[in-house]
C-alpha cells in the first residue's frame, strides 16, 4: 500500500479512534482516556480503567458497542474553546490524562509537547501556521474529544475494521508515568481489502522465520543464553555453512582474499578508527582486565581489515586488494527492537569484504561488483529488488576528505547504474559522512521495505583525518586508497531469516539441511537400501556450490509410510525416496517432492537428483 | 635430557651460581645479592647494584671473573650459624635482601617463606626432616653466601657454561618491591653438550613459529588490537580454514554434527554451569548494558552444546549425540605468559566436540576416539606423543557426581589404552574434579613436553549438582548421560603453531597456502603458461582433504631467474615450475622441489602433483 493511499484513509481511522473510545466510556463509564493516533494500517487509543484489565475476550463486547456508535451515523462536529474553557471541560469530564495535556500546552505557549502530536492536543493554527489561544474539539453524539481532526462526515462512514490486540502502554511513553492498555485495531475502506489485509497477516505468520526456525531445528534463542543471541542447531548450522562456502567460493573466484581477526580489541583501536568516539554506545565493553586494558567486542571489521591492508600494500602495483571476513560480530541493540536472525546481537557474521582501490580503478571494480550481487541474487531467485544510491546534497552537506574525490565517486555510481541499466532511486543528502553508498532494497513479506545488502564508498577514513592509509603511486608519491566495503548477502543469519520467509522453509535443493529421505515400508528392503544409498552417496553437486555432497537420512522405523510422509513433510526435506518390495524387485525407487511422485529405475537417481 | 640428568647436573649448577654472584661482587662491590637458584638448563642470580645496569656487553667481564674463581679452584667449605649469628652476618656483609631472608625465618619459625625454597634460605634439617635452629652457609674463596647446599666439591669442577641473557626482575617476585636484575646462565657436564643445547636453542629460535608467522606472512600481533590476539593474514586464515575443514570433513564421516553459539552470553548460563563460580577470574566480562545485563565471552563450547543436546536427546535412542563447534573462544591470561599462536587470549579456535553417550556405549566410543585421534596425527606424520592418563586416587580425592560411574570410565579409559596397544603414564589424584581425562603428550622444539589435546570424561556436569542432563532409558526411567569433551587438535591457532616449529614452515603439500609458483624466464613464454594455468586450475587433491583445489601464483616479472628461485624459496613455496623457451618448444616443465629438480611433460603435470 502507497503511503498515499494511507494518507486517503487516515480520517477514517482516527474516527475509529474516537468511535473506540466512545465505545469503552459506554462499557466502563470511569475509563480515563489518554491519546488515540492512526497508526500504519489501523489507529489505537490507550485507556486506563481501575481495576479493569482489558482481555481479547471483551473484543466483541467492544466492537458490539462501536457497531452501536457506527450505526446511529452520528456528525463529527467540530468546536473551539479557549484554553481556560478547555481546562474546566476536562475536569468536570474526569479526564485527567487530558487536563495534563491541555495544562502542559497552557505552559508551552506556542510550541506542543514533544512527545505528542499537534493532532492529540488539540493545538489549532492559522492558514498561515500560527498557533492560536483556542483549541480544538470533535463531538459526536455524546463523547467529546480534545482533536484537531480531521475527521470523515458521521460516524457511519467509516470502512471495516477489527480490534488486533491490547498491550500495557506507559502513559506518554515514560516508565515512570502509569501504565494505561493501548487497544490496537486495523481498518480498511472495504471489508475486501481489510480480509485481503488479515490474510497477508497469516501467511506472514506462518512464514515467519522465528516459528519457521523453531518447527524445522534451525536454531533457538534461550534465556540463560540472552536475547538476541541465538543458538544454531546443527540443521541451521549446515545452512549458515553452506552459505558461507558458497560465498567464499564466489569471492576467491574474483580475487578476493580471506582473514580472519579477533573479535576482542582493545580500545585503541577504536580510537584510531573514529569508533570509540562515534560508535560506543552500539559496542559492548568489557571492564578492564588485571593489567587495565579495555577492550571493545568489534561491531565491523573495517578497521582490522584496514590493519592488514598496511601489511599487503606498498604501492600501486598492489590494487586493488580484495579482503574478505566472516567474523561473529556484535552490537548492543535494545532488547524491544530484536527480531530472530533479522535484527540480533549477534554473532552477526557478516558477508564483509573490503575492496581497496585507486581512483582510476574505481570503475570498472564498481561495475564487476554490480555484476557480482546480480549473479549471487540471481543464484537465489530474488527479482523483486532495486538499488538506493545515497549521495551528498553537495550544497550544503559536510562531508569528510577530499571533495574531488567525492564527486568523483557519486559520478562513477550512477555512471555504472545507468550502464548495467540498473533499477536504482537516488537519495540527496543522506550519504554516510565518510562516502557515497549504494543499498539493495527488497520488500519483505509484509510488504515492507528492507535492506538487504550494501555497498559504501569510503573517502574519509583512508584519509589522514582517519588511518592514514597510503600506497605510492607511479610516479613514488604517496596517496590514499578508496574503499568500497561491501557485503552482498548482509549478515548470513539475517540472510537465512530472509531465505525462510520468502521460500516458507522451502530452501532451494543446494540448501536444503536433509536434502533426501529413504522412508522404508518394511525391513524386507533394507539389503536394497544399502545400494540406494550407495548411490546417494556418491553425488556430488557442483552448482551453485562446487562439491557439494548429498545430505539424506534413513527413515526406517515400522510406523506407518504415511506418518514417514508427513513427518517428512512437515520437515520440508525437499526429495523423499520410498522403497518398497516392488522396488527392490524392480530395482527402482519411488521419488516423491512437492512436484508429485513418480517410479524411476535406480540408476537414473543420480541424474535425477542433479537435476533438482 | 631425562629428569634424572638434570638432578645430577643441580650441584654444579647452584656452584655456578655461587661462582657468578661471587664474580660480580668481585666486579661491584657494591652489589647486594638477592637469591640464584637452579632452574631448567641452568641457574641465575638476582643483584641489586645501585646504577648500574648491566647489559650482555658485560658478560665477557664477568664470565672472565668466573673464571678466575674456576680456576683457583676453591673449596666449597659448609658452615652452620645460629639464626642470631646469621643476621649479623648478613649486616656486617651489607646484604640487605639475605638479611629480610633471615628475618623472615626468623618470624616463620619452622615454616619456609612460601615464595622462596628451603635451599635459598639455607634452611636446615635433621635426617628425620625437622628443622634446626641453626642456618647453613656455603664458602669459596672470600665469598660467602646463605645456603643449604648441596655444592661441588670445589670450583674448579662445574663443567661448561655461558650466560645467556639479564633481565629485570621484581625481589621475590613482587611488583611492589625493588627491581632487580637477573643474571641467566646455562651449564652443561662437558663443552660438547653446552654446545649441543646452544646449536638446538639456534635451531629453536630459526623455528620459532613467531618468527616464522611474520617471515611467511601468516599471523601479526599488533598494539592497537592488544597482546595476545593475533590477526590471521591470507595465507595464516588458508592454513586455518584447511585444517578447519579438514576436522569438518573426518567428524563428519564419524557422525558429529555441527552446531555454532554466541561468543557473547549471560552471566546467568555461567551460573547454572558452574564457571561463574570456579572460572570467573579467567574470563572476560561485559559492562552492564542499558537494561543491566552481564556477559561473558565464553571461555569454551560446554554449556551452549549442552543446551543444543536439551534439544536434540529425548531417549536413549538419540544416543550417542556428537556434537562440534568451532567457535573463537577468548580468555584472560597475563599478557607475560603470551607465547605467538601457542598461548593466547583468542580467538582460540578450539576444535571442540562433546559427545553424550550412556554407560554402556562409553567403551566402544572411547575405542573409536582413540583410532581416530591416531588417524589424524598419522596425517600430520606426528610420531612422538604419548597419553598421560589422569586419575583420581579413590582413597582419598574428592570427585563429583556418581562414584560407579567414576570407577567405571577409569577402568574403560585404561582398558580401552590397554586394547590398542597405546603408549601412557598414569597419574592417580590427576583427574579433573568432574571426571579423569587423557592428554596427548608431546615434545616441543626445546624438547619441552607439552600437551596437543585432551580428552575428558565428565560425570560432573550431566548430573543433578550441575546442568541436569536427562535422557529416558529402556525403561522409561531418566537417566544423566556421561559427556565425553574431545580436541584432537586443540585450538587450530596453536596446532598451527605447533606445526610451523615441527616443519620449520615447510607445511605438508595440501595444506601449503601457495602450494606452487610458476617462474616464467621471459615474457615469450606466457602463451605457454596460459596453457599450464589451465592444468593446475584442473587439479583437486583428494586426501587428506577432499576437494582441495590447487592454490598457485604466477611471478612473471622481469627479474633474474635467480632472484625469483631465492624469493620462492625463502617463502617455502613447495612446488617451482620453471618455464622457458626450451619448455614452450617441447611443451615440459622443470619442477623444483626439496629433493631437486628434473623435467616432465606437460601431460605428466596433473600426476606429479597429485602424487606430491
Amino acid at each position: 500500500m502507497s503511503d498515499n493511499q494511507q494518507n486517503e484513509l487516515h480520517p477514517m481511522r482516527h474516527s475509529l479512534a474516537h468511535i473506540m473510545a466512545a465505545a469503552v466510556t459506554t462499557i466502563w463509564p470511569e475509563a480515563k482516556l489518554g491519546v488515540g493516533p492512526v497508526v500504519e494500517n489501523g489507529f489505537y487509543y490507550d485507556v486506563d480503567i481501575p481495576d479493569v484489565a482489558i482481555s481479547e475476550d471483551d473484543f466483541k463486547k467492544i466492537e458490539k458497542a462501536m457497531y452501536k456508535v457506527i450505526n446511529k451515523d452520528e456528525s463529527f462536529v467540530q468546536s473551539n474553546k479557549p484554553i481556560v474553557e478547555a481546562l474546566q471541560w476536562a475536569k468536570d469530564a474526569k479526564q485527567p490524562y487530558k487536563e495534563e495535556l491541555l495544562n502542559d500546552l497552557k505552559r508551552a505557549g506556542t510550541t506542543v509537547a514533544k512527545d505528542l502530536s499537534a493532532e492529540e492536543m488539540g493545538t489549532l493554527t492559522d492558514a498561515e501556521g500560527s498557533k492560536l489561544d483556542e483549541v480544538g474539539f470533535y463531538t459526536n453524539g455524546d463523547f467529546t474529544d480534545l482533536c484537531r481532526g480531521p475527521h470523515v462526515e458521521s460516524t457511519g462512514k467509516v470502512g471495516a475494521f477489527k480490534l488486533m490486540r491490547v498491550a500495557g502502554a506507559y502513559w506518554r511513553g515514560n516508565e515512570k508515568n502509569p501504565q494505561m492498555q493501548r487497544l490496537y485495531g486495523v481498518a480498511f475502506e472495504t471489508k475486501e481489502e481489510l480480509k485481503e489485509y488479515l490474510q497477508m497477516l497469516e501467511e506472514a505468520k506462518k512464514r515467519d522465520h522465528r516459528k519457521l526456525g523453531k518447527e524445522l531445528d534451525l536454531f533457538f534463542i534461550s534465556e540463560d543464553v540472552g536475547a538476541g543471541l541465538p543458538l544454531m542447531m546443527p540443521k541451521g548450522e549446515t545452512i549458515k555453512d553452506l552459505l558461507m562456502r558458497y560465498m567464499r567460493q564466489e569471492e576467491k573466484t574474483r580475487g578476493y582474499q580471506y582473514v580472519s581477526t579477533p573479535v576482542l580489541t582493545q580500545e585503541k583501536l577504536y580510537e584510531r578508527s573514529g569508533h570509540a568516539q562515534f560508535y560506543a554506545e552500539d559496542m559492548y565493553s568489557t571492564a578492564e582486565d588485571e593489567e587495565g586494558n579495555k577492550f571493545y567486542l568489534k561491531p565491523m571489521n573495517c578497521p582490522h581489515n584496514h590493519m592488514i591492508y598496511e601489511r599487503m600494500v606498498e604501492s600501486y602495483k598492489d590494487l586493488p586488494l580484495r579482503l574478505s571476513e566472516h567474523a561473529g560480530l556484535y552490537r548492543y541493540e535494545l532488547s524491544g527492537t530484536l527480531t530472530g536472525l533479522i535484527r540480533m546481537r549477534g554473532p552477526i557474521t557478516q558477508n564483509d569484504s573490503h575492496v581497496y582501490v585507486t581512483n582510476d580503478q574505481l570503475r570498472d571494480e564498481l561495475k564487476d561488483l554490480m555484476e557480482f550481487f546480480a549473479e549471487v541474487y540471481a543464484t537465489f531467485d530474488f527479482k523483486d529488488y532495486w538499488y538506493r544510491v545515497s549521495l551528498p546534497d553537495f550544497s550544503k552537506d559536510k562531508y569528510g576528505g577530499d571533495e574531488k574525490a567525492w564527486r568523483h565517486a557519486a559520478k562513477v555510481i550512477t555512471d555504472v547504474l545507468d550502464e548495467i541499466g540498473a533499477e536504482y532511486v537516488t537519495e540527496e543528502g543522506e550519504a554516510a559522512f565518510y562516502g557515497p553508498k549504494i543499498d539493495v532494497q527488497t520488500r519483505n513479506v509484509l510488504g515492507k521495505e528492507d535492506s538487504i545488502a550494501t555497498m559504501q564508498i569510503d573517502i574519509l577514513v583512508p584519509s589522514e583525518a582517519r588511518m592514514n592509509l597510503v600506497y605510492k603511486n607511479a610516479d613514488n608519491q604517496d596517496e590514499h586508497p578508496i574503499i568500497i566495503h561491501k557485503s552482498i548477502m548482509g549478515a548470513f543469519e539475517r540472510f537465512m531469516g530472509f531465505l525462510l520467509e520468502q521460500t516458507a522453509g522451502h530452501f532451494p535443493f543446494w540448501l536444503a539441511p536433509e536434502q533426501v529421505r529413504i522412508l522404508t515400508i518394511n525391513d524386507s528392503v533394507l539389503d536394497y537400501v544399502s545400494e540406494v544409498k550407495e548411490v546417494l552417496s556418491g553425488i556430488v553437486l557442483m552448482k551453485p556450490l562446487k562439491y557439494n555432497e548429498l545430505r539424506y537420512e534413513l527413515d526406517d522405523r515400522s510406523e506407518s509410510l504415511g506418518k514417514k510422509i508427513r513427518e517428512a513433510s512437515k520437515q520440508k526435506v525437499p526429495l523423499m525416496l520410498i522403497i518398497g518390495e516392488r522396488d527392490k524387485q524392480d530395482r527402482t525407487v519411488s521419488v516423491r517432492t512437492s512436484e508429485g511422485e513418480s517410479t524411476i529405475k535406480l540408476e537414473e537417481l543420480q541424474d535425477f537428483v542433479q537435476s533438482l
